[in-house]
């Protein structure tokens, strides 16, 4: 792979404006190829998926020229192509379609109310650096969530292809709600669908095997394979104008689109619906963020460049603003266009300013010739796109690593299918985080014992080990949190008390980087209870700042006698008397 | 201490109605002192704490008689007194207070529904075993909540104290309800409560050490001060009737006592009630518990013995629904009294039985003389009580040994004070996860190098050491997981990348007890990139347990090149050449 030239050192991330700034002449053609092909992508994806956000088309397009400018004044990544995204686009639907029914001026206004909150959602959280919450989602759950999502987005657009109403935000109220249509099956609008979905697998399959036979290197072919969604645009589009099918047969088609730009004005101030939608809002930043904020941290990572998550978080939230601002909807670093964009060879972020650029042509001089695009065509566009958010892979390999994990997995995919995507995120996020909260609240503990000859202690389940019965060695592998203290004492409390005999129990703090307030606390109360029974308690091998802090806390002296040793061979001398073997079962 | 006979055996649960079986007739004297002296500190609490609950005060006797009953059915711990506590009764009065109007049959009706839902609540968890889920919140937060509530209970006394109308759940509130009735203070009602409050410092300091210079023992005259809040019942009702205090001066009295006991029943079904409380339940539920399980866990432990949590949320919840059933309120394991009931000889739950048949006797033929007992006087044993709770130790201490934590404790003590009980406990919940989270999101990483003329590594800035420019060591102290599986990647990436000429990563899995699905995932793509930037990834160290898991997912194949060595050592030995100095700085 080419070495970018004049790329900032490695390791650094892509200095605010420097892209500006340090702008050679040798980037404006790779900038202005990306820019326009991610656009001849854009056109068709943007009207896609604001219908699949229940709204008019052309909000896709309006959507598509703010966000791509205001997102580069802040942008850590070279190659992030900012516009409408499917999944949010389903987010879109659901949330708005709580306040507005879908298809109406409110359902277009709580869209752009969206946006807006969204776009402040993200600003706060840049500006409170808030950026690493998002690491806060596992991947299994997230792969549950995009597989579950994508599905849900398929079924989602039966109704186009079948040109039947449909409605839902989950599997069951979309089914049958299409089961009660099921009579008004357009059967024109259905050969349509299939056509353009053969259309688009053909250019996607022979089409672009036929241009590498030809020649064509295959990242050139994959790329004018790309512009496959505008050829079924111009093709449907004159399909349906040659031969009349929207007056002639009911194909249901994008209608006339207004011409022009969108105006720049404030969304109207309406705080109760706010209110409503902010929950929504919240949800939806998150998500176009996590999907943003992982496509732009593999493209770095391919020139060995990092981003900046908290002005990634500041650039996504001024472009949702600024789509607030023109008409527009919530938007975000979509995966596909992006990778294009970079393969194309977008240099600096100027590359979405060009798009945006081209867009706002198509908007001046095209639009008249939208008006007899099928849904039918466009829902076609999203049925392949979301086949490549399907992801089987990754379950497989889930289910072979760890059983639970992959509970998390079917348990999110479930919830978003079932009930709908916000809760599927909700419930993948307390799922997440549940299942990390049980794993480190018990932590692994092993009694200890000498290997012989040796000053090396080691598990006496695991090895043949000796150890001696007044002396009970115990080693902890974690840090002392109080999530897992009372699980170490309860551990502690068994081992020395349901052993007979046991007058010193040495605690092996090897594995231990931090002591907080409550296991200090534990510690103490241990130390105390241990003595009242007989027994000492002692540490060992604490490490450095560790110990600092135990001291400052006056730790030492609490421990009724017993000693904290540099090492456990230290304290197995000093405390044990006889020694006898334990053979592991 | 002396040993108690034919306790259960060393580390063992106290077995299911095993107390009851196992019975022996030398228990009996023990169990039955024990029982008497609660009971004569529980009638004056018991009326004193429903009051602060802004119930009726022969509610709280109500309280006293079902639950211990039920609690022994399932009880794990000896010596657990059930009944009315303190901080639950603050808790009641704000959750009924948002339903209801303190002092009318629809509040003492919310409270009851209150028992009823929180003993469910409690129930459940203990059936689905979700006792551990306390342990989630933190020694700071704890202490900070609990501190805030007794100022709080404090605060909202002095109402009874002035003889003023008062109100409010937390203190802003409640100053301004007391600022406002200020004109109303009733002198005699204050000189009533300014002397309740002189009694039972007396009996608690000077009387005492009278006692003991009489020759009794320091735990005979503890118990018997015990009985000052009742002496102080008995003396303050006596001076009211005597003096007319309540119908010349107005001094607020507890009034008529419906006599006789409680009829069981179901409370009312109510499910739109039961929506609204259900969440303040929760959160007494939990509470409620907490206190529970901590004092129950510690006298356990003086016995060497431990509970079981989850036969203790089955038994509390009994108790609360049996509280429910004959007109009670929510209650709990009391700290005072349980410690009281065990220091005074209690050998099995028996005792609680005891103290409820005794309090049965109260209400059969004690009731009358209740009728002049006042406010003031309960209010007066609140304020003592709390006294108790305020903890100015811990902050000192955590001050000292962690000011994040310190922070944490604040905040919560300030929303409970500020906000009210609820949200502070929740508050407490947030804070002190979300403190956890941020902690183990930064794992503690290392660039080691090698002591000379040894095989051991440690870190480049804390020890002199020699280290491989081509070889980058690093140590993660930490498992692998989801939440820091980012921050992984970005050191790892910012170590390799911003160094000159790295060809080998080694990360050093010494302290990884467990790697999960998506830091599995985070190792292949690390490998990947920076094959493709040419530096190939090793592991060294890995544990037994984690190695099996790696290899059952592939993981070694996936290294590109990168091998799994034993030791660091061997890693270094292999691929290292050159050698150099590092100093620390």
């Amino acid at each position: 792979m080419e070495v970018r030239s004049g790329s900032s050192k490695a390791g650094h991330r892509l200095p605010l404006f420097g892209w500006l700034r340090g702008y050679r002449s040798e980037y404006f053609a790779g900038d202005v190829i990306a820019g326009a092909v991610v656009a001849v992508m854009l056109v068709p994806q943007a009207m896609a998926y604001a219908m699949l956000a229940n709204l008019p088309p052309h909000v896709g397009l309006y959507a598509s020229i703010i966000p791509p400018i205001a997102y580069a004044l802040f942008a850590s990544s070279r190659a992030l192509a900012v516009g409408p995204v499917a999944i949010v686009s389903l987010m879109v639907a659901s949330v708005a379609g709580t306040v507005a029914v879908p298809g109406t001026a409110e359902h277009l206004g709580a869209a752009v109310a969206l946006a807006l909150l969204s776009g402040v959602v993200l600003l706060v959280m840049g500006m409170v650096r808030l950026g690493f919450v998002t690491q806060f989602l596992s991947h299994p759950v997230l792969s549950g969530f995009i597989t579950a999502a994508a599905i849900l987005i398929g079924f989602s657009q039966l109704r186009h292809v079948l040109g039947v109403e449909g409605g839902g935000n989950n599997l069951p109220t979309m089914l049958w709600a299409l089961a009660q249509s099921a009579a008004d099956i357009n059967p024109v609008t259905l050969l349509l669908a299939v056509g353009s979905v053969a259309l688009l697998l053909l250019m996607q399959g022979p089409f672009k095997r036929l241009l590498t036979g030809l020649g064509l290197s295959a990242a050139i072919a994959g790329l004018m394979v790309k512009t496959a969604p505008l050829v079924l645009v111009v093709l449907a589009s004159a399909a349906v104008a040659l031969l009349g099918l929207d007056q002639r047969y009911g194909v249901s088609v994008v209608g006339a689109v207004p011409e022009g730009l969108p105006g720049i004005a404030m969304p109207a101030v309406d705080l109760p619906l706010w209110r409503e939608l902010l929950w929504g809002a919240i949800l939806i930043a998150l998500v176009g963020f996590l999907e943003s904020a992982s496509v732009a941290k593999s493209l770095a990572a391919k020139d060995r460049e990092r981003i900046d998550p908290d002005r990634e978080l500041k650039g996504l939230g001024l472009a949702n603003i600024g789509a607030s601002f023109s008409g527009g909807y919530p938007v975000t670093g979509g995966i596909s266009r992006s990778v294009v964009n970079y393969t194309a060879g977008a240099r600096t972020p100027l590359a979405g300013v060009i798009s945006a650029l081209l867009i706002v042509l198509v908007l001046l001089f095209f639009t008249p010739w939208l008006a007899w695009l099928p849904h039918a065509s466009l829902a076609a566009i999203i049925l392949v796109a979301v086949v490549g958010l399907v992801d089987l892979h990754t379950p497989r390999r889930i289910w072979e690593y760890s059983r639970s994990e992959f509970l998390t997995l079917v348990t999110t995919g479930g919830v978003v299918l079932l009930v709908g995507v916000e809760a599927g995120i909700v419930a993948g996020v307390l799922l997440s985080l549940g299942l990390y909260l049980w794993r480190t609240s018990r932590p692994h503990m092993a009694v200890v014992g000498r290997v012989p000859g040796t000053e090396h202690y080691r598990n006496v389940e695991r090895h043949e080990v000796k150890t001696d019965p007044r002396v009970l060695l115990v080693r902890v592998d974690e840090n002392l949190y109080f999530p897992n203290t009372r699980y170490l004492e309860d551990r502690l409390q068994g081992l020395v008390w349901g052993q007979g005999g046991v007058e010193h129990v040495v605690l092996i703090c090897s594995a231990v980087n931090f002591i907080d307030a409550s296991a200090l606390e534990t510690l103490e109360e241990l130390a105390e209870q241990f003595a009242d029974s007989g027994v000492t308690l002692h540490l060992a091998e604490v490490k450095g700042p560790v110990m600092d802090g135990l001291v400052r806390a006056g730790l030492p002296e609490q421990l009724r006698g017993g000693q904290i040793f540099l090492s456990t061979h230290q304290a197995m001398e000093t405390l044990g008397t006889r020694s006898r073997w334990v053979i592991p079962t």
